[in-house]
């Protein structure tokens, strides 16, 4: 990913180095677990990990370039150095191991740490949105639907909305997690043709992970495959809520805008523009994100007990998508602490449609007054219409209506339009999304 | 979906009439609901669902070329069916509730209905993978790394992998019929506008769906995208085995071969060829449903409380990925149940690279005896590059390689090539697998 | 592709009945070009296509059911029905070709079909878009970008974009049915075993199709995938405008309204309502069309001489989206047809920036008249911020402010709010974008 | 993109410093128009350029940092550099423009670099493919469909069709390229408020590009997503030749092999194994770049006259898929240039069928010397199913039947499997295929 989208916290995760590292600490873990049997002393395998230094790496890379395998490489280059003082180690380095075993184990490892980090940041969001949620629950606006008002709702409400929908994000990153942190030392076929099932799950055991069940020479890409739906979803809300910040911040609505900096320009060409330029960026990150799905997918299907097809795939959009997403939470918790919400507007949009917002309530008045239900209706879309043409308030439409006035009186028709009515139904709204 | 792919029962739940009485049973259960407070008696109510006859169908089908929207026209058709003998039903029908109240709830009830077949479908699959896997536990073949000979595997092997996989599938499906069985009564805007939640909880309650905790207009759509995940890899998994059959099936290596009926004819051109058109269909159809998923999770992004552009994607790709799946099941499981075996087929493969597969099997016990790991590893690689060179046996080559006799007798050897020495590994991957 | 979206032309052409004529003309085309050598009386092969009636189809349907394979069932079914007739005919029906040879050439013709009522379609579509671009060649509008107000535009222009990316969409359906119009007689695997090359050639010459330069047993995939992107993109023009559309009629803003029938019902529970709905579905339907890309390029990786893997595909996706996208540019048309446009509206949101949209022509003036450009972006966008929190026309800004005033006249502020000035560069965009 | 898939001087297009430079050129040859006009001297002008060095590239960062806002942060810089020597300049660089006519039209730029790269890669491996098919014109091996035997073919023939495929390509990126050769100096809405259509035009011409006819604040997305297509084919071209090359390499059919070098090391496991990695990854990176797509053509649908959520899509999709493409070029020339060719394992293969690859040849015969073709059908199949049963050599089974021997000779039955045959066949492929 590119570095104008990525923390270095995330950045970390996916560095060589910290691959590395992993790696070794996983062969540490079978050596532990051997170092009995093989006879390798503690103080060797303590030796292993300490070996990585910056010039190790570089001679892994040169190593690379030869051997065009990457796990060699490594092995070769840290055996080479610490051969001296650890020989019975080196000897049992990556004993009964294939490659996979360790990069699918590491991989794992990653998207762990990586998995923590994003949930860590939706944690945060959801923090700032319950406290905006609890702040607005009663800042009425209108609720559109297709654009168009339609009933009233609260900003409370919207955003404990969103609250549920980040919860529920949580709920499947954490699950996502559990999906992929699956270990393998089942071999080149995942036959277990030189390691026992027992040994693997006693070393998966130290990491913290489990043995997969049945592996080929991967663990199988359906894990993967699904672990990445989480982070397409979790893309896909922030853009969800991204985009209605944007709707919001219309020149002709404005009833919310993202934060703007004092020194910040908003077009080399017009200096009164505030543009939700955070929040366009929110979505094309998340078209992004989403874009990379279909390939995650195709990854399932290797060829018998593993083709390497998936590889260059899953080295591109794990770390992409984990520093897109990670960068997008950030983003996105910047705009909600710098969030201008105009509760003018709000009231005068909502305002402006004359009460027609209120049609339904009068609709279902007019029935448990005892009008049928289509006749009703056609009542009130007549009205609604005249107050649509006229610009007259809808309650003077209704007033003014022979049939309306027969069934309900002015008090009844003024008791269509009170919002206060709706306190307990928005408290339990937000009790509901985990706001209250 | 083309006739070609569809089943009957599940094209069944998708059809008109099916919708339309899911949706007057909603509206029924929110009449029982109300029918105290609101004075409709039980046998009004009852007449609800037995007005939908075929008549009914054709004329909500004209009504709605009228009026351009769906649900309107079949309550107006309905109600005018029954208004006689029903009139406090007709005026409470639909009452104080928005169109998507039902679709969406209606919706739910449809995914959950078409989930149960699928799942019954991984079942029946997954218990033929089963006493395959049970059959062939000891079936040595070939285990395959980037279409080359790796080390030796068992079909049972193979196929706890795939019985794994399905238990996966299982398990993500069952999850996802979980997520999309909610229901909703909250109104226009989610705001309660005029129903209360409590009086939701219990509409939802009598359809067996929980209510949803924060809605919009619509259910959240994260979860009907999620959902679709699940669909997604249910293909793929399909698709994975499917292409392993046909890699399996090729003219070379003809292990494994997919039913070919008697009066089937294989190629209007050449009488003799077998070919795995059933497997191929279902790698083309996974292909079909794997496309599908962008559309299901941009449908996330709705506008404020949403807008409808979702509907039209929904009415095509829900049905359209559910009817072929349903349809690669079945097709699947004959797969599965003709499939042909050619076990000496599958030991003349495995013993045509000549013990090439057991190389690593004597790496390690060189090892083991003494030699340091890189130079066991060329070592063997010399060896093996011999035998694949001459044609001679690799237990030959090895036996005339001064440095290996060095260090194994010919017994170590022969040990190296032992198959038998597997059966506790085997039979635990079965174990793990779910098929033992 | 589902009945609500199909319109009977475009259905026609994908129907069974039509691509077993097509079939049978490809074969009376060989057997035209092999007649004499082979002896095959004309009176015999016009036989062969009137042999195709409503009973022959049911026939060639359960045939199928029982051989598995399409080809083989319909030309036993006609060699049956025409066998005593035209008995030399039956010998050589399909001599010499493969399946392939037949379905892929019907293939082409089938699109080239499609493609041109496609072609229609826009074409009808550019045509309103023209008249209505050159009716609102001076209907001035706020530009919007990011969509805050950015500075005027006239709906003309707006239109003349739309009007330049359909007559593109044009152009590429014009390249993609060329792409696509080839057919091939080379057989089994291309390599013209049987017929020859020159026969090839003008087989194809008699259905105005080209031959394929190298086929394998199928036509190569990329031709069908380059295609494919033709109806993409055609679908995302559509979507572009839809979704102006739809931004145009929110609530606020109300500048175009897509037309709403007098018997239509906006909302089952807002009877006031006029949702474009309309332009809605077109978004969704483009969002759907689009999903099945990838699938189509899944597609070009055949194996060998080719596997059967992108029948199944091909089956759904070449119809579904011909058929949408058909359903796309006839409901856009109507959407035209029917556009409200409200010039008052347009007016008074263009007024309502306070003439703030003229910001860089003021800055402009500035710098001709003398101040860096630096320093008059930051005058202009001080007078910009004063208007914007104050309400005060920007021009009795841009009055009050010393900088500004002390280099340009009130006469030279003034015109830089006069509209009028641009009616020759508003002429050229038309005359550009194929308007004018 | 990775490093490990860049190579540098397709790196170089994509730099921040390459696209500075563009946008520099862009308002130099602007400022060139306007010199005249606003009196800047040529000598001014010639500073712009020479000012950018690698303190200023640090300084825009830092600036763009702070503002967010790239091109004025660069302009900025640029101009507090040149101030001193180039006041006149100063005041009129990018006098009248908005940043995207300088972004869009920078993008066309590095755009038309980047293609001809990719020309360039196409071209080099189509050479390579021309002497390879030309090499292997009579090299005969197992047609395959359905990855089963079915008739001969020679490589030259599977190659020819690689070749036309690749000269497609080539044509589709030279097409790709005209179509995003735009660029534009409209102003922010594309209105000409500020620059008039004929300077635009003399811009665009001293840049090589055609003006946008008509443009919003950028140029219509639809061309970039056009463009993009042709990326992606390319991709899935390679794709298809290397999935070719991993079938023809597998163990058991070992005709093809792509080059492994004398160091390299194929797994850490098994030291005899010979993987297909090269064009395993080839495979993955066609999945890749393929799965970008959809984002692409979501960038399309712009609000109003644009908003920004195509720039971060654009920034990732276009340099990492140009930069994959090109290097899979790369490496599939690598592939072609050491791909050893098994010839006896082709003969081998095509042997092991037994003759039944020619049976629809010998159909041909039977027809041609008086059997009706279904009762011929069903011969050849008896007598073909006869040989795959016993191993019987095919024509030995023709032999042995009656009705085969009423109709053909042993000099008949010969001649059917006569390769020689075909020579002139092949050659007439090979010239279509642009080989010959």
């Amino acid at each position: 990913m590119i570095e104008r989208y990525t923390r270095p916290a995330m950045a970390k995760i996916w560095s060589d180095e910290r691959r590395y590292r992993i790696i070794l600490e996983i062969e540490e873990a079978l050596l532990e677990e051997i170092s009995g049997e093989k006879g390798v002393p503690p103080a060797e395998i303590r030796s292993l990990k300490s070996a990585l230094g910056p010039a190790l790496l570089e001679q892994v890379k040169a190593q690379e370039a030869k051997s065009g395998h990457e796990v060699i490489a490594l092995l070769s280059v840290v055996a080479r150095a610490i051969e001296a003082q650890a020989p019975n180690l080196v000897r049992y380095l990556h004993y009964g191991l294939t490659s996979s075993d360790v990069l699918d184990t590491a991989f794992a490892l990653q998207l762990r740490d990586a998995t923590d980090l994003i949930i860590a940041g939706w944690e945060e969001a959801a923090s700032v949105l319950r406290a905006l949620s609890r702040k607005h629950e009663l800042s009425w606006m209108p609720g559109r639907t297709h654009g168009v008002h339609a009933e009233p709702i609260t900003l409370g409400v919207k955003l404990a909305g969103w609250h549920a929908e980040a919860q529920r994000n949580i709920e499947r990153l954490k699950r996502a997690k559990e999906l992929v942190s699956y270990g393998k030392c089942s071999g080149a076929v995942g036959a277990f043709t030189h390691l026992s099932p027992q040994l693997e799950a006693r070393v998966c055991a130290r990491l913290g992970l489990k043995p997969e069940p049945v592996a080929t020479q991967v663990i199988p890409r359906d894990r993967h495959a699904d672990y990445f739906h989480a982070l397409v979803l979790s893309a896909a809300a922030i853009e969800r809520f991204a985009l209605e910040i944007r709707h919001l911040q219309r020149t002709e609505v404005l009833e919310l805008e993202e934060p703007f900096g004092s020194g910040q320009k908003g077009s080399s060409a017009m200096p009164h523009k505030r543009n939700p330029v955070l929040c366009e960026n929110l979505c094309g990150l998340s078209r992004l994100i989403r874009s990379y799905e279909s390939a995650a997918v195709e990854n399932i299907g290797l060829w018998h007990e593993r083709d390497i097809s998936h590889s260059s795939v899953e080295r591109v959009i794990f770390p992409d998508a984990l520093i897109a997403l990670d960068f997008m939470l950030a983003r996105f918790k910047t705009v909600l602490d710098g969030l201008k919400v105009n509760l003018e507007r709000m009231r005068e949009n909502l305002d402006s449609s004359l009460g027609l917002v209120f049609s339904q309530k009068v609709l279902l008045r007019l029935i448990d007054a005892g009008m049928p239900r289509l006749k009703a209706y056609d009542v009130v879309q007549k009205c609604a219409m005249r107050t649509w043409k006229s610009r007259e308030p809808f309650h003077k439409a209704l007033e003014a209506d022979a049939q309306v006035i027969k069934r309900l009186s002015k008090k009844d028709i003024a008791a269509c339009f009170d919002l206060a009515a709706y306190r307990g139904e928005v408290r339990e709204i937000l009790r509901r999304g985990g706001v209250r």
